[in-house]
Parts: structure tokens; sequence; C-alpha cells
């Protein structure tokens, strides 16, 4: 009997998450301050836990995971099957293999739970009795009710008025997961207030989502913000899914030649990613290609500039140094909202300027396309977000068939796409 | 660290489907042809796979199952994990041990996909190029379109009209799998037409689409069609469940005091609780509780009676033995549809008969509130009809509370809810 699936047993869970600060090839630009206003740097520490904080600024390669972490990491189905993508490669006719992670396979449906998990646990350890976090594709914010659920703390998400509503099904379910989920800009805040006098029908955005929950978190000392993608720490979370991934190739004998992912303001390609790009810094890995999967609604990697800037509109945090398109740029809607972000994380900011990671932006049709083709053949219903991933991966397999190699392609199935079906019908059409 | 979970390694996924017909305490009663029109049993012969039939009415007790099955069962996930539910136990105070077979990691989010593989497949393997199926609350339809587009084949889902505008993700998920999905009745066929012209405005019901199934596969040679549940081959399918929670409460060496698992027609109960059912009537077991968990209405194990009855509206098929509220009685409508069954499987009522199984019926708003806790406790979100279940389990552990008993409680979540979502904000209105 072939059995194409690579499981990793229980107590193979890695016991540390890796931190790719001391490997970087060069020193990560420290944050800013800002030439007008209240020390950022200074709000940070009111804001966030303080584990959270000191992870930020760690220097140590390999953070232990506590166990209480690794016991719902278990509990939420880690460590998460390796699969190869048999069916897929039979039909593309390629010599490639395909494998991908299944991170899908999240109760909440995205990899989002590997950080909330633990940035929540951190605020039960330190005494919180409430997280706060914004949210507009909606993982973030029900990732962390789920978190909050499994520590028995008060949960308020602000979540993006326009797309809460676009987005009704994941909205309920957080409910219904015991947090209070708050339309922005609201009644509740002095700041969502204020942008309500301005536009009573104000649709919201991640700024005015980001702002509603800075001032919550500052306003109350027994609430802290939980912090969604981005920082070093977040990341450092997400290492999880890429260490898992190379002990199971290690299994199979087997080295990526493309390691690849879909990636918005970056930590879902960060975390498959950065274990390998370790192996690469240190002399470890050949040939092999990074490459981040974009939207052409925000190609940061692409088109941004690398400088300074504000990393939300509220202005609340400090500058850092990544790519961006600018802070108040309007993108264009998409359906898949995960990937739409102004910016990229710093140090895959970094990691692209040095010329160490590929990134490619593509389109929402041919993305979802290939997302149809994959749950025909594979069986798999992938999130808006992680159909860009899977062109990638179908365009890199054809590729490969061109060339005739046998090449390894490894890419991450970020989430499911169970609460999406409203965006695959308005793209597909005929669903 | 702490572990409450049981998980199964690949290779003790079962070779061997459990066939309870020989173990019966009294034979079942045969499939009988009704006095007027033609033979059902010969229409059978047209409408299903051979070895649909053979094993319908095989008398061995161990069916083999076939390779190319057990990859896909390993493709979807098997064996599943069996969860010990700490934190509901925690939280209800008791001290009952409650352990939940994880059916809803299913990819199609139910246990109906343990049948719809094999019979897709047999039906690959006699050269049928088409497979065709009635469905209603759309698990049967779902999984049906899954196997067939894992087996490239042709697939028709005749979906209850009224049903599939209520379903609507879950019918574009099913049509992503490359499924036609016709709402019944529909033009496509003489019956639907004539449904139509008696009233253009037809609601439907799986009467409608059992006889345009049925049509269609009598009057096609290359299309075959497929069953959802009650017949003897269905539930054999499904007792993959069962057999695996055995071997599960083996490993942690635990016997259950309890055995219990929602019930509309009866094809999840049984795969549950059948391999359990043989040791009892092997006296392997002592004194144990088997509890069929019905929706309030459709209590065809509690009010129904023990008679020969039709199992659909279009009387296609042999009668059979059943409990049964009537064929053509009219059920009051709810949101957990896959309960909704005037009538119940011939073994499972031969069992109820013979005083083996208890039955409880629940109403949808106490069942839906227990699913709520269960969210908030294990952080599993479980179909409508499994929240059934879960209140159940939640009542049996609180008995065993106020008896003081460390009762061991085994319950099956037969599928989950991330298509469902429509239906709790209905009933608790408050998500």
């Amino acid at each position: 009997m072939k059995n194409n699936h690579i499981f990793l047993p229980v107590d193979e869970l890695p016991k540390h998450w890796y931190n790719i600060l001391p490997d970087l090839p060069k020193p990560l630009p420290p944050y800013k301050e800002p030439e007008k206003g209240v020390s950022r740097v200074e709000l940070m520490k009111k804001l966030f836990t303080k584990t959270s904080l000191e992870l930020e600024f760690s220097k140590e390669r390999w953070i232990s995971i506590p166990d209480k972490v690794r016991e719902l990491y278990i509990h939420i189905g880690r460590p998460r099957p390796l699969y190869r993508a048999k069916r897929l490669e039979e039909f593309l006719n390629t010599p490639a293999r395909i494998y991908y992670k299944r991170e899908d396979l999240a109760p909440t449906g995205s990899f989002k739970m590997n950080s909330m998990i633990p940035q929540v646990y951190y605020a039960y350890k330190e005494g919180f009795k409430r997280v706060v976090a914004p949210t507009g594709a909606g993982q973030v914010g029900s990732a962390v009710a789920f978190a909050a659920a499994m520590f028995s703390l008060d949960c308020t998400i602000f979540w993006v008025r326009h797309a809460c509503r676009m987005k009704r099904e994941r909205a309920s379910y957080t409910r219904m997961l015991n947090a209070k989920v708050i339309e922005s800009p609201s009644e509740t805040t002095k700041i969502g207030k204020k942008y309500l006098e301005e536009n009573p029908e104000h649709p919201g955005s991640l700024g005015t989502a980001y702002a509603e929950t800075f001032e919550v978190a500052l306003n109350n000392d027994d609430t802290v913000a939980i912090w969604g993608s981005r920082m070093n720490h977040v990341i450092m979370h997400h290492t999880i899914i890429g260490l898992e991934t190379k002990k199971q190739l290690e299994i199979i004998d087997k080295s990526p030649d493309v390691v690849l992912s879909c990636g918005g303001t970056g930590s879902n390609f960060p975390g498959l990613a950065y274990p390998f790009i370790k192996d690469y810094l240190d002399g470890k890995l050949g040939n092999i290609k990074f490459l981040v999967v974009q939207t052409s609604a925000a190609p940061t990697l692409i088109k941004g500039e690398y400088r300074y800037d504000f990393v939300e509109p509220s202005r609340t945090l400090p500058l850092m140094k990544m790519y961006t398109l600018g802070v108040e740029t309007k993108l264009p809607l998409i359906r898949a909202e995960g990937l739409r972000s102004s910016s990229s994380s710093p140090t895959l900011s970094l990691l692209r300027h040095e010329g160490i990671i590929d990134a490619i932006a593509l389109d929402e049709k041919e993305a979802l396309e290939a997302a149809k083709i994959f749950l025909q053949t594979e069986g798999v219903l992938v999130a808006l977000e992680s159909a860009y991933a899977v062109k990638a991966a179908i365009d890199e397999a054809l590729k490969a068939k061109r060339e005739n190699k046998e090449k390894v392609i490894v890419f991450n199935v970020s989430g499911n796409g169970f609460f999406d079906m409203e965006g695959y019908r308005e793209v597909l059409k005929d669903i």
C-alpha cells in the first residue's frame, strides 16, 4: 500500500522555536523613534506582554516552547502532516515532487494559531484578564479568540467593519468562541467616536482597528494587545511550521529545491522558510530558491521601497526599516485580504534586500483557478491566500517539466477555505 | 507534559470493516417486495454497484478494506485521533472521563466520507463513468463529489431545492469539487418535470431527490447510484470509526460505560457503536449503555413503530422492517437536517427492538447551546447534528457526577460546523 504522506509522531514535536535574528547576514536595522511625539518604543512596553517584547529583541537562536503551549499545539493537531501532491503531479505530468504542509488543518482554519496561542499564554501567565486585537480578514481575530477561550481570558476583537460584514460566518464563529467582536470604527473608544463623527458610514480600515485596539490596551491595565504578524516574536512562533517540515523531509531523505509560500505582511512565509534559510546561510543547502508569492494588489517586495516607514496608519508603533508601498497607500480591494498589506516584515525585507529570497506577484483569478485544480486533485480546499502559493507551486512544477528536472518543491497551505466560499464564488463565477 | 489525546499510527489503520449481520441476536428480517409493481429487489441490482449489493447481504464478519480505499482513508486523515475532553470535564467538574472521536476532521466535514469513498471506488472498478446521489443536508453530496474527484469520475448530485439554497456554501464547495449540482426537482428528469408541472415552486424533498437519482441511474448504463445511509454495506464502511476507537481505548486500558452518538437514519451511531456491541454480545463488556441521540423532530426509535415500510417516498427500494414514523409523514423543519429522517436503519431498529440500545430525543436549542460550551472548552466546532451527541455526553457526565462515578463516556463528533454557522446563528441568536 502506497503512502505518500509524512507523519511526524507527537513526541517529535519540536521543543524550540527558531529565531533568525542572530543568523541574519547583516544586523537588523533597529526600530526607530519618529521625529515628533512620544516615544514609540516606550509605548510598545505598555501595549504588549513582557515576554513578547523580550523575545522581540532576543539574540538567542533557539527559544524553548513552554510545555503548556506544546500541549495546545498537540491539541490543535500538531505536528501537522506533510503531504506529497502525487495526484497533482500526475495531473501536471511533471517530474517534480511537490510537498505541502497542512496548516489548513488548524481548528480556526489558519496557521495564525501558532503565534496566537503562545502570545495569549504569556498574557495569561503575566496576569492579564483580557486580550485585545485588531483583525481584517479575520484569521487573527478567530485565532486570538480560540486561544483566549483555552486560557479563559476575556477577548475583544476590533474587526474592520466592511471586512467583518464580508466575513459574517467567521465573525459568528469568533463570537461563538466567546469573543466580543466589535466592528471598527466603533462607539466604544474615543478614537472610534472621532472616526464616526468624521464619517458616520465609515467602512473601517486596519488603521481604525489598530487605533481602537491600542487605545483599549493603553487605557486598561488588565488588558494587553496581541499582534498578528510582522514582528520577530510572531515569526519565531511560526517557525514551528518549517522545523517540522525539515524533520519530515529528513525522514524521506529529500532536500528542497524550491521553498515557497504566500506572503502578505510576512509571517507565514518566514514560518516555513526561515529554518531552511538557516541551513542555506550555514552552507548546508546548495542551489535553492526561496519564493514569496504576493498579490499584484500589494507587491511590497517587488514594487516597494526599502526604507523606514510606519507599520500602521495610527503610527503608534516605532518606524521599521522594510519594503513599503507607503503606509497611507490605498491598496485595491481583493478577496485574499490576508495578503493586502502595505509593507513587509523587517527580517523578510532584509533577506529580500540581500538577495536571498525571490518574490512574485499574482492576480486573484489565476490563483483561485489553481486552488480549484488543487481541490479536484488533492481534495484540499485552501484559503484564498494559500491559493497564491498553490498557483506558484504549479508554475514551478511546470517549469521543472520543461527543464525535465526532478525538483523538490515545498510549500505551505497556510489555511483552509471553508469560510472563503463567498470569495471563491465571486471570482470563479461557476461554483 | 500532559497529552490527553490518543493517536493511532498510520500502520494501525484497521484492515477490515466489521459486518454485524452474522452477530445479530436474531436474523435480520429480509427486504420485502411490495404487493404491487415491479420487483424492487431486481431494481436494486440496476441501481447500485455489484460490490455494494454483495456486501449488503454478506454473512462474512470481517470485510477486507481494499488497499486503494485504505490509501484514501490515510489521505483524508485516518486514523483519526480520540480526544479526551479534559477541559470540558473540568468545566463540568465531573468524575466522568469523556472521550470523543474526531470525525469532524474529515476534509468534507463529516464522517460520510468513510462510505462514500469505497462506494465510489466500487463504481470506478466496475467501469462506471458517473455516480449520482441525492442529498438534503449536503454532507452526502459533498462526500460523493470528493470521492468522485479522487477517482476522476463524473458526479451528479440531486440536492433538495430548499436545503440547497439554505446550504449555499456547501453547494459551492461541492461544485468546486467538479460535481454537477442540480436542485431537485429539476427539468433534467421526467419525474422532476412532473413535480414541477404540479408545482412550479416545488421546494423539493428527499422524495424528489431520490426519484430523480433513481431515474438517472436506471436510464444510464454508465451511471450508478450511491447510497448515503441506512443500508448494511454503508454501515459496514463506517465501522472504521468504532474499530479505531476500540484500539485507542485499549491503548489507554479503558472500557466504555456509555457509547453514544447522534442518529438520524442511522449510520453514524452504528459506525461507532457496532464494534462495541459485538464485544457486548460476546459477553466481553459488562454493564454498558448504548445511546442513540435523536432530534425531537424525528424520534423514530422512540415514537416510531417497528414494522415494514418504504424507506423513501419514491418507493423504489424494497420494504424494510424498521422503526418508522411513516414514510409520508411530514417532519418539522429543523436546522440539523441530517437527523431528520422518518425511519431508522434495519439493523439499528432490530437492536433497539431487542432492548440492546437506548434512545433519547433532544430539542435543537439545548443541543446547540451544548455545542457552544464544547467550542469554548474543547475548541472544536461540531456539526449541528453532532451537537446533539455533545449535549447527551454532557448530561451523562453530569449524571455520573451526581452518582459520583468515574464513568467512561465515548462519543463521536460526526462532523464539523464550518458550513453550519447560519444554523447556529439562527438558533443561538447572540453570535
